[in-house]
C-alpha cells in the first residue's frame, strides 16, 4: 500500500475548461502512470460557491474553498495548480511560491512581462518546482517531433511555420466572455493560441529574436453575457507576425479565433536541410515527416500514426492504433510534474519558459504599434 | 450526496486490455456524464493472485476475487463486466444472469452460435439488464453516421464496404497468445474484428440475409507464449466476406492482422441513393459525408470533425475541435449501460445483438467450408 | 527531318471518349516522348458520316472512313486502334491481324472468352504487335507500385483489395446507351471497370486461380436515348468478388457505378509480409508506401509524389511537383506501343493479358450463377 | 474548313520549361476548345541555334529566329508570346507592342516597376491585346473558388494565408541558373513564386495596400553552371511577408525553395465571414470548401473534385473524375486569350495586373530593407 510519503495534496484554482481537464488528469494518472508521487484532489477553489460545489463533487475533490490566498496558505497542501483566469496568475502564482508550494499555472504566463518576471522571482527564491501547462509538448506526436529533430533527422532547421486558428468567435452573438476582454485575459487569440504556437517553437527550434507583426478585432462590439446590452472588443480577433530564430531560421506565425472550419487548428510545418515536419492538432496523434534520406524513388511525407510504444508516453496507453485525445495531453504532464517532484528535479517547461513566452507576445504587441521590426528582450 | 439507491456495485471479470478499458470508463464516467446510478469499483476478478491484486490497486478495484462462479455470486454485486477471454463469455455469463446480475459483455459474444443461443435464453429468464461491448457504436462519428441515415441523408443504402485491418501479427516472432488460439478465442480476426464490422452494418444497414467468404492463415506456426518451442496456429489471420443484406443492399467485409502499417483501421464506407458516408477509426474524430443534395458546382466528400456538441456525446466532453480517443467510446458506453440499468430499460446492443453477430460469423465460417453462399439461421 | 521509314500511319475506329483521348495521344506523343516511329494520324473511321467529320477535323486525322472493314483493309495503314464499343472489338481485331496490321485495342477484350480466344489466335497467325488499353498501367504511380514490388519492398505479397467506384448511374434519369446494353458492352461495371482491377491484380500480384461473385443491378429501367419511352437494364451496376490468387494471395474486387461522391475512384491496397501500397486513381500523381524497414518511431504511410525524374515516364513530362493528368497515360501508352513496333518487340499489356482477363470476368459471372467458387480456366 | 482569317500566326520566345508548356497549348488548344481563332505555331525564336531547332521540330513550330527583335518585326505574326528569362520581358513586350503585335507574356510581368509601367504605356498606346501568365488562375478549382466567393459563399474575406513551397534549391550542389541569379531573374522565390500568390490574393480577395517582409538566402554560394568554380547567390531563397488588403482583410505569404518534400506547393486558404476555401497545387484537381450554411451537424471541409462539367474549363476536357494535368492550366489559358483576341475584347490577367503585382513585390523588398510596413503604390 501506498503511504502518505508518496502521496502529495493538491489545490487547484478554477473549475471551468482548464479546471475540469486538470481534474481528470489528477483523477487518472495514478492509473496510468504510476508516478513516483500520487496527488490526493485535496481542494478545489472558486468564487461561486455553489458551482464550485457540484464542480468538486463531480471531479472527486474533497474540499472546497472560495478564497485563492487562503487556499495556498493551507499547510496540508503540497501542490497549487493554478487553472484560473489569467489575471489571477501572478498574484496566485507568487502568493503559492512564498507559501512554498509547488506550482502548475496554466498557460499563458501572465498578462504582463513584469508580472512574469515577478513570478519568475518569487519560485526562484522559494525553490519549488514550478510548471507551465503547455500542453502540446506532451502529444506523443509532437514530442516525436522533438525527438526525430534532435536524432538531426531534419538537418538543420530554416523554417517555422505555424498557425493556430480556431472558428469560436465567427459569430457576432458570441457574448464578451472573459477570454475576450483585455482586464482578465491580457489580450485575445494572441496569449491564448500564439502562446502555445510560441512555445512550440521555442522548444524545437530555439528562440525567437526579433519580430514584426499585425494585429485586427474585425467584430468590435460583442454582447455583454449579462444580457445588459452590448460592449466594445478591447483584444484582438488575429494575430500573425513575421520572426527570425537566434538559429538565422526564418519564423512565420498566425492566429485567428474566426477561420471557419477550423476548430483546434493547431498546426506546424518545419523545413529543414534534411527534412520536414508537419503537425495538426485536430488529427493528434499523426505527425508528418519527410526525409531527404529514403531512396529517391521512394521519398513523401509518411504520414507516422504515434500511438506505438516506440512513441512519447504510448506506453502508458493503448495498443497501436487505438488512438488518444485532447485529455490525455494534461496526463502525460501531470505525470511528469509528479515525478520531477518526487525527484527534486525541474520540471518542463517552466516559469523560465513562461516568461520567454510571454516575452514573444510582447514584443509582438510592440511591433503592431510601433509597425516594425522589434527586438525579444532578453 | 449520492445514497446507496443511487449506486451500484460492480464485479469485473478480466484485467488485461478491456479490464483496463472498462476500469477506465468506470472511473471516469461519473465525472463526465453524472448517470443516474453511479458505479462502485467493488471487485476485480482474475486468475493470477498477484498481477490482480496490482491491477485492481492500479486501476482502482476495492476487492478483488480469483474464482468468477464466486464471483458472480456475491450479493452486493449489480452488474457484472465479463471483459476475460472469449472462452469465458458464455459460462460466466449465464451464471451471472441466473445470479440475477446485469451484465456488460464483451464482444464477441461467444465461441459458438449454441452458447449464443443460451446466453440470450438465460438473461431473457432472468430479466436483467444486457449489454455487449461494440463499442464503436459509441464513437461520436459513428454515432453521427447513424443520424444522417436516419434523417435519410443517404437515401435507399445500396452498399456497406467494411474493412478492418491491423498488423501485429505480421512478425512470425508473435506468440500463440490466447488471441490466436481457437481454443480460447474461438476464431482469429473473423471473431475479433469483423464483428464489429458486422455490428456497424447491422446497426446502419440492417440485417444480414447471406454471406459466401474465404478465411486464410498466412502464418501456420508460431512460438509458444511460454518458450517451449513452437505450436500449430488454428485460427484465421484473415477473413473476407460478400453478403446480401435483407434490404437488398451489398456488403464486403475483410479484416487481416496482416496489413502492414493498418494499426487500427476499422474503417467503412457507405452508399445510398443520396449520398455517401465514410469512416475510419484510426481519424476516428472524423465522419466524410457526401451529398448530392448540394449544389452540383459544390458537392464533395466533406470531412466533419464530430466534436460539435451537436454531435453524439460531445457535450460531455471538450469544446470543439478538442478531439477525444478510443478509451472515451468505453465511458460513453457505459454511462448509457448505467442510465438503462436505473431506468429499467433494455440497453442496446444487447445479447441479441450478439447473437444475430454471432449467427453472421458462423454463416460465413460455414461458407469458408462449403465454399458456396450461405444463409444467416435466422 | 525524319523519313518515312520512321513514321507509321494509323487508322482509328470510334472518336467518343476513347477516341478523343486516343487522337490527343497520337498528336502528342512525338512532342514529348521522341519515340523511335512516328504516328501519322491518317484516317479516323466510324458511322456517323457528320460527326465523324467533325471529330477529324478537330482531333487532327487526315481522312475519314465510315466502313471498319475497309479501313483495315487499307493498305497505306501500319496500326489499326479500335476504340469503338466492346461488340466490334473481335471482329475488328481479328481483322486488324489477318490484313497484317499492328493492334491497339481498347479494354476489355471482347464479350466473351470465345471471341478473345478467336483474337489470340489470329494476332499469333499474323505475327503483329498487339496492345490492350489497360492504360493504368501507365500512371507513373502505378509504375512506381511494380517496381517497389519489383525491388521486393512488400516481401511476400498477401493481400490485393480492389474498388473501382463511380457514381454516374446514381441518377435513374442517365439513360440505356451502349455501355449499359448486354448487346453492346458484354457487362456493365464487371467489363468496364473489375476489368481495370483485374488487369493491375494480375499485374502487380498474378494470376488468379478461383473467384466467388456477386453482382447486382439496383435500377431495372431506364429511359431510352432516342427518347422513346424506357427499357430494361441488362448489365450489372455492381459486381464484386472474392479471388485467390496462385500465390496464395487473397483478393476482394468490389466495382459499382452507384456510389456517391466516387467520380473515378480506381483505388487498390497491396499488403505484403514487409510493407503496404495504396494507391487511387482520383489521386493519380500519389503513391503511398509503407515500409516496415523504416525505424520503429518513423514508420508511416508515405505520400510519394511520383512526378520525380526517377519515376516511370516523369522524365519527359515536367518539374517535380507539376502533376500530369489522365490523359497523360495515353500518350506513356503509344509512345510505348510505337517503340515496341519500331523494334519487333511484344508490347504490353498484350491480347494474351486481354485473354487471362476475360477469362476471370467469365469465371465471376459464372460464379453469380452458381452461387459457388469458379475456378479460372487456363 | 477553316480560313485564314480564324487563324494568327504565333511567334514564341523561348523553348524550355515554358517554351515546352506554351508549345504543348498552341498545339493542343484547337482540339480542345474550337477557339474563334487558332493558333499557327510560326516561329521559335532561342540564342541557341542547334537546340532551338531542335525545339521546334520536336514541338511543332514551322521556323526558327535567333533575334528576338527581328521575331518582333516581322508581318506575318499576329501574337507575341514571351516565355524566355525574366530580364527579357521588358525589352521584348515593349517592342512587340510597338509592332503592334497581341502579346502573351510570362511572369513575372518584369524586373522592376519602372519597366513595368513602360511595358504598360506601349500595349495601352498600341491598343493590343495582352496577358500575363498567371497561369494558376486557369486551374478550374481556382476557377471555381473564384465563382464561389463571387456567389458570396464566404462573406465577408478576412484572411488569405498563401505559402509557395518547392525544395529544389535544397541541395547546395544545384548551380546557379539564371533563375537564382538578379541579373537575369530579378529576384529569386519572391517573384517567381510570391508573384502567383500575389496574383491569387489580388483576383480572389482584392488590391493589397500594405506589407512588411523578411527575406534570406540560407545557400549563399552555389557552382557555376559551366563547371568553372562557383559564385555568390544574390537571390532570395525565401521570403515571407504580412500583408493588409484594401478591404480590411488580412494577408499572410510565404515563399521558399528549400521545404524538403513540397514539390510544387502552391496553397492558399482564405476565411470569411461565411466560410472557408483551401487550395493546394499538388493535388490540383481538388478545392476545399466549408460553409457555415450547411446544418450545424453536418458541418466540414468538402473535398471538391473540380473535374464536373459545372466546374470551370471541365467541359472540354473528361468524365469526372478523370484529373487534368498542370499542361492543361495552359491550354486553358490560351484558349481564352486566343478567344479575347478574336472579339477585341481585353485578356486577364494582363498587363496591369502584372504592374500591381510588381508593385507589391517592390514594396516587399523595400519592406526587407527599412524593416518597416510599406505601402503599394498606386
Amino acid at each position: 500500500m501506498l503511504g502518505w510519503e508518496d502521496m502529495i495534496n493538491v489545490g487547484m484554482i478554477g473549475y471551468q475548461f482548464m479546471g475540469k481537464a486538470h481534474s481528470h488528469a489528477f483523477k487518472d494518472v495514478a492509473m496510468f502512470f504510476q508516478p513516483r508521487l500520487q496527488p490526493v484532489m485535496k481542494v478545489l477553489c472558486g468564487r461561486t460557491e455553489d458551482r464550485l460545489r457540484e464542480a468538486a463533487q463531480l471531479y472527486g475533490w474533497e474540499e472546497t474553498e472560495t478564497d485563492w490566498q487562503r487556499l495556498v496558505a493551507r499547510d496540508d497542501l503540497g501542490l497549487i495548480d493554478i487553472a484560473g483566469p489569467n489575471w489571477l496568475h501572478a498574484p496566485a502564482a507568487i502568493a503559492a511560491a512564498e507559501a512554498g508550494k509547488h506550482i502548475l499555472l496554466e498557460k499563458p504566463m501572465a498578462t504582463s512581462v513584469e508580472d512574469a518576471e515577478r513570478m519568475v522571482a518569487a519560485v526562484e527564491r522559494a525553490g519549488v518546482v514550478h510548471m507551465v501547462g503547455f500542453n502540446y509538448r506532451r502529444v506523443p506526436a509532437v514530442g516525436l517531433a522533438k525527438r526525430l529533430i534532435n536524432e538531426g533527422a531534419l538537418g538543420e532547421v530554416r523554417h517555422f511555420r505555424g498557425t493556430y486558428l480556431q472558428d469560436w468567435l465567427v459569430s457576432p452573438d458570441v457574448p464578451l466572455v472573459w477570454k475576450i476582454r483585455r482586464e482578465t485575459a491580457g489580450s485575445g487569440a494572441h496569449g491564448d493560441l500564439n502562446a502555445h504556437q510560441i512555445d512550440l517553437a521555442r522548444w524545437l527550434v530555439g528562440e525567437i529574436e526579433s519580430v514584426v507583426g499585425m494585429s485586427e478585432t474585425f467584430i468590435r462590439e460583442r454582447p455583454l453575457p449579462d444580457g445588459s446590452g452590448s460592449g466594445p472588443v478591447d483584444v484582438d480577433d488575429a494575430t500573425a507576425f513575421l520572426a527570425r530564430f537566434r538559429t538565422g531560421a526564418l519564423g512565420t506565425f498566425e492566429t485567428t479565433r474566426l477561420a471557419p472550419g477550423r476548430k483546434n487548428y493547431n498546426r506546424f510545418e518545419i523545413n529543414g536541410s534534411e527534412g520536414s515536419l508537419v503537425f495538426n492538432f485536430e488529427r493528434m496523434n499523426e505527425l508528418q515527416f519527410y526525409s531527404t534520406q529514403d531512396p529517391a524513388h521512394a521519398r513523401g511525407f509518411r504520414t507516422i500514426l504515434a500511438t506505438e510504444s516506440d512513441h512519447p508516453y504510448i506506453s502508458h496507453w493503448w495498443p497501436p492504433g487505438h488512438v488518444i485525445g485532447y485529455e490525455q495531453t494534461f496526463v502525460n504532464e501531470i505525470a511528469d510534474l509528479l515525478d520531477c517532484i518526487a525527484d527534486g528535479k525541474p520540471a518542463w517547461p517552466d516559469f523560465h519558459d513562461g516568461l520567454a513566452n510571454q516575452r514573444v507576445l510582447a514584443a509582438v504587441e510592440r511591433s503592431v504599434e510601433t509597425g516594425r521590426w522589434e527586438q525579444v528582450s532578453a
